[in-house]
């Protein structure tokens, strides 16, 4: 209750203005008065008060009386005082003339989501924590992943004594076969994220690698090399088994979150250990790292729990087949989604390899049980009843080659769309994938499903602003770098770990490359590394050269043209008309008309061209290309890729 | 993020079609080939693709071989989730052998918002935590606060070691100058609660109680009597200064939450000590009591901060004086008022007895720091210019005695309304508040005043069902008892506390009275003692008769009618008209219409009295006053009062 100090004073006889009366005309002796003494007593107090009211009424006419301190409470006060100090600034624990320190170097996750990757190194050894995938932008035409620059991994390999995984996300895994394929370390990591390496491995074929496993028990400390001491804390986040890491060197603990959010109804029942974070926050954390994703949102994040209702709901009403979509990683969701099919009387039908692939290590693993006569085939489906099937399948971002985009253009061999189906999208959107879904949904439809796309029924995996309070007070760290997120993400945690205390010189805003280097005096940039992105073709595996890359991306922005002429090279003339093809330029009805132009360009660069040219070949080519290629950006502002073969006879 | 598995597949040509191919067709050899290899490659791999198609895709024909089980990670699986087991349940450390139990009797405060007073007792000793008042609903007449009954603690007064204090809120100290003058004990808690006592000790002329003070020390463990050892540990919330309480006893430890938010940006930036709190639930916490009165608000309780932009708004715009009100116990909303007011050039002056008192211990503690020069006398007010005014003082919830209350009516000595000034309530009406609170806005408009009511400029100082849920997890109890609310708050608490993991029967809803037994091994009501509450007339500070407040309350709702009858004894006849008064039962011109009436009662009931009643007055009387009754309910539907007074001649 707030109500304080002001206590009412009562309203004899319903009139509020007799009540003003000072306490110090009241005698307080009339306790034992029977009911009339009393009745009496009260009127003539009420006399007194209307009297007393013009001298005294209104805000009194003196001030209060100041009550003396008592000497004894404020010398607690100050005891009290310090004693904030002391639990608000662990620092103090800190040796602040050690010459040890530690270098943070994150080579991919910062300006972006995904590609997690970063190093930590003392002066002997390093570590590297997480090995992420990306997904490449649209533009990056006939690139699948992108994979983070290995070059300075290459340069400190004799120093990195192992890999170290928080969690078994894409962006913080998706990158380990194609380190290993070129290098191998020991890697550290929880059961759930060591399985989903495993099976890139084997897909990679390169399943000896596996031999580098060694899982790790939470809440222990591993040492390793001679310089690290890692704890994994558990930590609720929108794949199971995450953990935040407590890295501890003789430069003092460095906390990183990984990805995580603070659910406190997990579907496993498995909270954030926030007692380990607590306990390294009351011995004095050096520095934070932490997922700056949903800086934004002020909102708590719901608990994946939250979820349930909307599923029942969807369920309790659906009278065809279920068809929900959603995250492949996301067993919780997918979990909750089985459960409610199980609910009304439901088969669950699996469908995309990566959704079947996640279920059953979950369940090889037993981080979820579901009764194994709950599943049919695929090929089961079509002779079964419509509303005792759910289909729990990949595609929630409309990938093309995901099993439910083909179900939408009805290319799936087992599962044809209906006007009965209901489909649920249990996901958000992520950016840049709208077009996609939106497209993916227009085709569902014009096939006859009807969507369900309640917003209840999906939540973030990431923290929002209060849950990034939380860890920065838990944690309470000296230096903070606010990572995971784009450029604007994390500048918005910086303000946020500004307003819970860490002052602004303590914090420090990171790009891919920076090396920075802490100290339990200083945080300082030191120097930057060698840091981007290497394009993965999915279909083989393999690296994409860059320029190749380039020249799509010109290649989709303003085409090609190729011109093959025959020169007579003693007139200088052309010997019969130059052959020309464009692609992505000019379109076929114009085609004629652009040959002509060229023609008119080639005679015109003939008519005045320089001595000596027509004998070097390159020089002559190049001279036209840019000919052509001025022309071209008159006429069309464009600047297509120019191919000029010039045979001089 | 959350994108996993799931890995786009490439769009060539713009034909998605064209792109579902499975990986083990392309060949991974043409990572070193030149530009127009790459391509033709490409095409070739469509066309093969094409064919493919046919043959596998849409689900794939067969389903894909299971990966074999891991069965080293299978290991830590299994270990990491006896590691979750361990740390979720830290009761398996509490030792279920043992005789100790710890019993918890609430003597107010449940059921109620306010009066919050529970006693700790072990075999042979006791405490009591918070010793507070509360207000009295409409009915009770005359009433000014409510002090819970005494019946118990004077029970066991001999086994009472001391009085534990949370925080200086009126419904957690506002009983202790009642209960001091029957009885004393030590009085433990921090500086600011002790002053504020102390100030109510002076009052109520037992200053000399004073001694009983026994001030703490944050995080430190204070051993009292034998049984009890208790550590107060910082806690954000409304008024600076406030605690939970680790009570611990050989049958584990206790926490008691006091009143809370979790404010991770307080004004003081001393923010509530999550790591102690962390520190118990890892080592297993028998029982939590914790605050229920935002059990209802899924949104997180904003911090004491966010009122800054919203005071800061107000204060830009204002052109004339701004008055502004608030609890007089809320320091921090003070001190952020008189900062803004400051920033724009105002002077302060406080008006309002508990409003000057609260800031001035304040100031004399340390608490807050404000330049003394800021402050002027409200008799500088008239001579100085409107826009250099800013008057902070008491009465948000529409208290009649309070100062913003008489300046709404015209009665404040030094404050006139005026058409320029601003009047803003930092507050929420506390529920039976709204009618005074909209009375009074009524006054301050008639009289000319603008008034703020921004939502911002105020925040509650109750933790809602997020931060309820992280004392869950942080305490982890065997053992919940909700308090602090009215019963349907309490229930909502426990529903929480069901999501968090902790079972239904581990979880009792109590009432004022209930002696709760705990024990490592179980928790049971054991019996229930007296409980109820005292009436206060603030004017006198002493108690008032529970018989005194029936008949208040009848006669407001009722009336009073007094009749004086003469009788003739022998012949049973009345000697002359009977004297009839009423109040609040018939109007003035139907006065002597009512007296006839009573005249016919009187003489009908005379004419068939009974033998021998007329010799004994008192039975003469009480049947008189059922007859008068019966007839003025078939009447009038009303219980007065009925007063007869026969005088046999």
């Amino acid at each position: 209750m707030e109500k304080n100090g002001n206590v009412k004073e009562p309203e004899v006889n319903g009139n509020v203005k007799e009540s003003s009366k000072p306490n110090s005309n009241r005698k307080p002796n009339n306790r034992n008065n029977n009911r009339s003494n009393q009745n009496r007593d009260s009127k003539q107090n009420n006399k007194n008060n209307s009297q007393n009211r013009n001298k005294n009424s209104g805000g009194r006419g003196r001030r209060r009386q100041s009550t003396p301190v008592d000497e004894n409470l404020k010398k607690f006060v100050a005891m009290n005082q310090e004693g904030h100090k002391q639990r608000l600034n662990p620092h103090f624990k800190l040796d602040l003339n050690s010459k040890d320190k530690i270098r943070i170097t994150p080579l991919g996750g910062l300006g972006e989501i995904g590609g997690n990757i970063t190093v930590f190194e003392t002066q002997k050894e390093a570590i590297l924590v997480d090995v992420g995938m990306s997904f490449p932008d649209e533009d990056m035409h006939g690139v699948d992943i992108l994979v983070p620059d290995f070059s300075y991994i290459r340069e400190i390999k004799d120093k990195i004594k192992a890999v170290i995984i928080t969690h078994a996300h894409e962006d913080h895994i998706g990158a380990m076969p194609y380190l290993y394929k070129e290098m191998q370390f020991p890697i550290y990591g929880s059961p759930l994220p060591l399985a989903m390496i495993g099976n890139k491995f084997d897909e990679h074929h390169i399943k000896e690698h596996r031999r580098f496993f060694n899982p790790i028990e939470k809440r222990k400390v591993y040492e390793i090399g001679d310089d690290f001491k890692i704890e994994w804390m558990h930590m609720t986040h929108s794949i199971i088994d995450s953990s935040s890491l407590a890295i501890t060197t003789e430069a003092g603990t460095v906390i990183h979150t990984g990805d995580f959010k603070i659910d406190h109804t997990p579907v496993d029942g498995y909270t954030a250990d926030l007692h380990r974070l607590a306990y390294y926050g009351e011995k004095g954390v050096l520095c934070l790292l932490s997922d700056s994703t949903n800086s934004y949102n002020p909102q708590p994040t719901p608990s994946e729990l939250s979820v349930a209702p909307a599923l029942d709901r969807v369920f309790s009403k659906a009278e065809g087949r279920v068809i929900l979509s959603t995250f492949s990683s996301n067993i919780h969701r997918v979990q909750q989604a089985i459960q409610y099919g199980i609910k009304y009387g439901r088969k669950i039908c699996v469908i995309g390899r990566s959704m079947e692939r996640n279920i059953e290590i979950a369940m090889q693993y037993d981080y979820v049980k579901l009764p194994k006569n709950a599943f049919v085939e695929p090929e089961q489906i079509s002779h079964m009843n419509d509303k005792d099937v759910l289909i729990v399948t990949t595609g929630s971002q409309g990938e093309p080659s995901s099993a439910l985009f083909r179900m939408s253009i009805g290319e799936h061999r087992h599962v044809k769309i209906k006007p009965t189906d209901l489909v649920v999208l249990s996901s958000r959107a992520i950016p840049g994938n709208e077009g996609s879904i939106s497209g993916m949904l227009n085709h569902l439809q014009r096939a006859g499903a009807k969507i369900s796309h309640d917003k209840d029924i999906h939540v973030s995996g990431h923290a929002s602003i209060e849950e990034q309070k939380l860890m920065l007070r838990l944690t309470n760290p000296k230096f903070f770098l606010p990572v995971h997120g784009e450029y604007n993400h994390v500048v918005r945690h910086k303000e946020t770990a500004v307003m819970c205390g860490i002052p602004e010189r303590n914090i420090y805003i990171m790009n891919d490359g920076d090396s920075i280097e802490v100290a339990p005096k200083y945080m300082r940039k030191v120097k930057t590394v060698k840091s981007g992105k290497t394009y993965i073709d999915n279909q083989n595996n393999h690296k994409i050269d860059d320029d190749i890359v380039l020249d799509r991306q010109k290649l989709a922005s303003d085409g090609i043209v190729m011109l093959i002429a025959e020169v007579d090279g003693q007139h200088a003339k052309m010997l019969s008309k130059p052959k020309v093809t464009t692609f992505g330029l000019v379109a076929d009805k114009q085609d004629k008309a652009f040959a002509k132009e060229m023609e008119d360009v080639l005679e015109h660069f003939l008519l005045h061209i320089k001595d000596g040219l027509l004998e070097n070949g390159r020089a002559l080519e190049n001279d036209l290309r840019q000919v052509v290629r001025k022309h071209i950006y008159r006429k069309m502002k464009k600047y297509p890729l120019i191919v000029p073969h010039v045979f001089v006879q």
